[in-house]
């Protein structure tokens, strides 16, 4: 079964850099890579701050979040 | 042809999770990953440096650093 993971971004350049690279490098026979957008998805902006979400880009996998390079706080987010 | 990534860590524990999670995550069919201790590897530092990595751990992707949580600075490897 694949594990899951997340990535979380608010569409900044920061952001899409890391997406397109990042998060597009993972092994997707590994892993489920659900990319969330927190500017166009604000209710699950609750759930980032649940996983320990700082700022984005951020990637959660295994329960940990690594925080890829800065784009945005996540408190300025709402 | 697999493209290549870089790993730069220093053995901290901050860029052990990284490496354990972040970097054995990437797909492996698409990319070469080299991990380089730049504590044991001191040699390379300039050449993480000119890459623009400022502090590790740090993934190097298609010539661009993407920096993962704050394990040290550059700066105080050598």
């Amino acid at each position: 079964m694949r594990q899951k993971a997340v990535f979380f971004h608010a569409g900044c350049p920061v952001c899409v850099a890391a997406e397109q690279q990042v998060a597009e490098a993972i092994d997707r026979a590994r892993f489920e890579v659900e990319v969330v957008h927190l500017g166009e998805a604000s209710a699950r902006i609750a759930e980032a701050r649940a996983a320990g979400v700082i700022s984005v880009p951020a990637l959660v996998l295994h329960e940990q979040v690594f925080h890829i390079n800065f784009g945005a706080a996540l408190s300025d987010l709402g």
